[in-house]
């Protein structure tokens, strides 16, 4: 194994600290080689038995993206409406995806039942090959960072809706609705830090003993 | 933010590259502030609405270790019981967990549905919750890789019984079992495809177009 030196270690926390869930893009589109090299990455995640259940689909057809937005637009209006008072007034205000300036869309499926891994580590946990999945996403997200590609994450839409959109097997599992461009500026804080919304609690690195 | 170099980045692929499932550990523990920041900057993982859902528990009681150890190996057990011939003998001769040999023991829980984050981009979708708790589990895999330090995340295992044995709340989704300690050997291969389990499919990495 390569010897990682305590300096790549202090840029890999850096990484980790100034990675954002990116909402504001320009527009000029990241370079083809490096986009496949970010997805060919991402393969290298770990997946429960070797089972790699995820599969990318890269959205470019504009009709398929513009409903993509309108799915978007309307489950952000039902998430606002359930909201009252003060709490709508902040949510209102939040900028919560970057659909229409982002130049790549991608959209991240999971296998629910691969024969690839051979079923081995999910008879008692079946969620692990989801969550392999979300590994590799997360792997995208950092390799994107890294290379100053910005990643947003979009979950709030109806998943049923946007598989039927993309015409995919609807047995494969929606992960994620990724937004892929340059990062219209940086932050060391997460924007809905930043706006109000949400702050990080200390406590959630205390552990407890058993 | 700082500028990740491309340097940086090709030994990030390392990273990714070399980080394994590790199931063969050295007995020594790792020090207590190399573990203790391992755990914060898991923290920095992505979560929705900055809901920080992980919880941590480090388990250290032998009694409940070698519960833990039971529930593994009793799941084993009915993991190879479902299987026959070759793929039965196959199965037998791995070794899945490290549970005997790794210093330290750490279960990773989620909340289900926390308050922090306010509810925002979970309505569609409130896996999101678990998947953030997964890339906490991500984050503390690839910073302890970094770090010298292996990880192992059992999988085969009673979710129920396992939270019993460490008396915590029920509420919590117990999303996985960490084996933590200095790795005995380094591959750049996993070991499920180094004993013919599995290997990776170049296909994988492909994508579809939309």
């Amino acid at each position: 194994m390569p010897a990682f030196s305590p300096v790549f270690s202090n840029q890999l926390h850096e990484l980790f600290r100034w990675r954002r869930d990116v909402r504001h893009f320009r527009c000029d589109p990241v370079p083809e080689p490096v986009l496949e090299g970010l997805l060919a990455t991402a393969c290298l995640a770990p997946s429960v038995g070797l089972s790699e259940p995820w599969r990318f689909v890269r959205v470019d057809d504009a009709d398929r993206r513009a409903a993509v937005r309108e799915d978007f637009s309307q489950c952000n209006a039902d998430a606002l409406a359930d909201r009252a008072g003060t709490d709508a007034q902040r949510y209102a205000r939040l900028k919560l995806a970057g659909l229409d300036d982002a130049p790549h869309h991608v959209a991240v499926l999971s296998h629910p039942d691969p024969v690839q891994g051979r079923g081995l580590g999910r008879a008692t946990m079946p969620q692990t090959t989801t969550w392999s999945t979300v590994m590799a996403i997360h792997t995208f997200w950092l390799a994107a960072t890294a290379a100053g590609v910005g990643v947003g994450w979009v979950s709030i839409i109806n998943p049923a809706r946007i598989k039927a959109i993309l015409d995919v097997d609807p047995a494969l599992e929606l992960v994620a609705y990724l937004c892929v461009g340059y990062p219209d500026g940086h932050a060391p804080t997460p924007e809905l830090e930043r706006r109000g919304w949400e702050q990080r609690a200390p406590e959630r690195r205390e552990w407890v003993r058993r």
